[in-house]
């Protein structure tokens, strides 16, 4: 990212004392990309090309390129979680985008001092519902021209608009209002956790991981109200604990994972395959001596 | 790469006139990798050490590290559309290499300003094929020397030879005429589409894509001289849209995909699925209404 | 890497004569990472995020995040396998961590001039075993603190604390010593090739590679004494070659591979569906002739 890096690489400067003084440190944004290219074709390749050209200097961190094919709202979900652990100014490229080429139009949603790049299908919808700052703008085909950009192909716009334009935006060379309208965008079906009239708290199955972890839409602070927290999945319930280590053998436990959220996990086993909750299933969490 | 980065770091100079000009903002060539490696062992991460001690200041871009083994023209017709979506100067690395450590050379191919190494074994067939001012080196074993190179194990020259070597090249510290004898290289079986003597255009399915997407040979630009192409495969005629949401649900159409080919397709479904075609099997396009 | 990359992009000094000198070329170092993580998730972007916070420019190098979940020894081979193709200096982040949060240590060992950073669950015995030089220091929190890291999530050590302590000391912020006690650590079941009473060489079946080799602990050094060595695993007795082309076709040869290992392989084929041999499985070689 020119901006940032040229402030990270400026020689020592002399103030006027004439002693050398240190530029402050600054974690450098980054360009985060999330796919449903998989690894299996260059299209990954071919559009981190068309992103360093514009901004040769930028730090392109993979998030995933597996997202299952068109399913736009589990992508959302992993940057929901992600995007906390990258730097203020990041811009995070999805491209899960089945309706490429047809009407869909192209929303860059700035948030929490993040900026997102995506098709307006869902993907975005948790992290604008729970940013009460974010702004959506909806692309408008001017403004890419004026920045040298074009939906050139009608099936490749993460290539042609997306990557290029998440370069801009990460080197500072444009600002979201520029872009576009502002615009609502498509909420989709996953939203952050609610507390119903009861009392109880209640969320979703999100998303399953590679390690058989069944994550969901419950967030650490949704859970602070509970003294004893009981978890509900299905006709199941699951205890609360620390981390992995603290389930017995075989045991499904619940517990905050690292993104901060609700999942349940079985020690050294798939929690997934034990309770094959289909996404979006509710996972309700009680006060045991309720 | 060394030298373009040298530019684009340089610092804003001043002319005559105090004014601070900004230096010509040029796109740094890169390196691409494609391979048979997988991801699940650690070669690619280590032709990748060895490529970064001779030029350290060079993006590697992954193409593809899944082809399939003992593929090449696999890769061969990745790289052919991939590889326009890339600066002038880029190298790029391709090592699918069932014959390592035989007889098979080691080819450094000069086309349309790009340069590409890769065994002789039919890989860079394809490009050689379409680029009229390709020129084919093999790789001696003096000039390699000469780098400090050698085919030290008899089982990785991507670490030993053609990584390191596509550095060198990268880095403008060697030209392939000087890396050894022009020479004709093994062309494949996979060739750009032709006309047949009946008009009709005659192409090949090359790959199957992670989407299901079947890649053919025929290029946009071969699809010109028709006015209402219908496009056969396997006995089944297929209608050419513009994009995959003109595709009426469970439809399998053709497309001019982003990297100019002719591919069929069925939209939020697989189009290799459906059809099954073997690697090789014959497109045509004919005149909807001869 | 900042010093490193500092020197690399120091500008060319004049000596006292006047000239013009280039700095000498030094292999910047490079972290390397293997996990457990897969790439379905994005847990291994975010672990690079936090690294590049703390390490802006350092080279990150992929190994293998494919581990299979909680096999510490299978990533702890690949690192045996593949440190020696890094500069020295370089660090290897490694998470395969089924312990995590529990009363497990992370381990610094220092040997043969590189850093490894990984749970103490037997992933670095193979290194330790063989390099006569390896020192382990086990991670005190205290002098975490005072690097501003902590064990903050107990699910995600990888990101808290093994990624960025790694980017401390590839940047040469902190030296091993400074981080905890000595302590030995935990050695695990894969151990170098050991010659028995008899004469014969004794190893190990270490790995299954994507392409069906079967790698194992016995080094190319190990067979320097044997005049004909024979090779022998669960049975059956194998030929040594030089190389993949040097087998007939089908069948299941020896050789010293890349890495300078020998393992068992079929051409174009696999020696591992083959063989089938359970990890560990001891692996022979006698003289011949003996």
């Amino acid at each position: 990212m020119p901006t940032a890096r040229a402030r990270a690489e400026r020689p020592r400067t002399r103030r006027a004392t004439g002693r050398r003084v240190s530029p402050r440190r600054v974690a450098s944004p980054v360009i985060t990309l999330t796919s449903d290219f998989g690894l299996h074709d260059p299209y990954v390749g071919i559009m981190k090309s068309r992103i360093l050209q514009r901004a040769p200097q930028i730090a392109l961190i993979d998030l995933t390129h597996e997202i299952a094919p068109f399913q736009p709202e589990q992508a959302g979900y992993w940057l929901w979680c992600a995007y906390p652990q990258f730097p203020a100014g990041s811009v995070h490229v999805a491209v899960v985008d089945p309706g490429v080429g047809g009407a869909r139009v192209i929303i860059v949603l700035e948030a929490a001092g993040h900026h997102f790049i995506a098709p307006d299908n869902g993907l975005l919808g948790l992290i604008a519902r729970s940013c009460s700052d974010a702004r959506a703008y909806r692309l408008d085909p001017k403004a890419l021209s004026a920045l040298g950009l074009s939906f050139a192909s009608a099936t490749f716009h993460g290539r042609d608009v997306m990557g290029p334009l998440g370069a801009e935006l990460a080197a500072g060379r444009v600002r979201p209002e520029r872009l576009g309208e502002r615009t609502e965008l498509l909420l989709g079906q996953l939203r952050p956790a609610v507390r119903t009239r009861s009392g109880a708290l209640e969320g979703q199955v999100a998303v399953l991981d590679h390690f058989g972890n069944v994550l969901t839409t419950i967030g650490a602070e949704d859970l602070r109200p509970f003294r004893a927290p009981q978890v509900l999945l299905g006709g199941h319930s699951f205890r609360l604990v620390h981390t992995y280590t603290d389930a017995r053998p075989d045991e499904c436990v619940a517990l905050i994972n690292s993104s901060a959220r609700l999942e349940l996990a079985v020690r050294e086993g798939s929690a997934a395959a034990r309770l094959q909750p289909p996404i979006g299933a509710a996972v309700q969490v009680l006060e045991r001596n309720a």
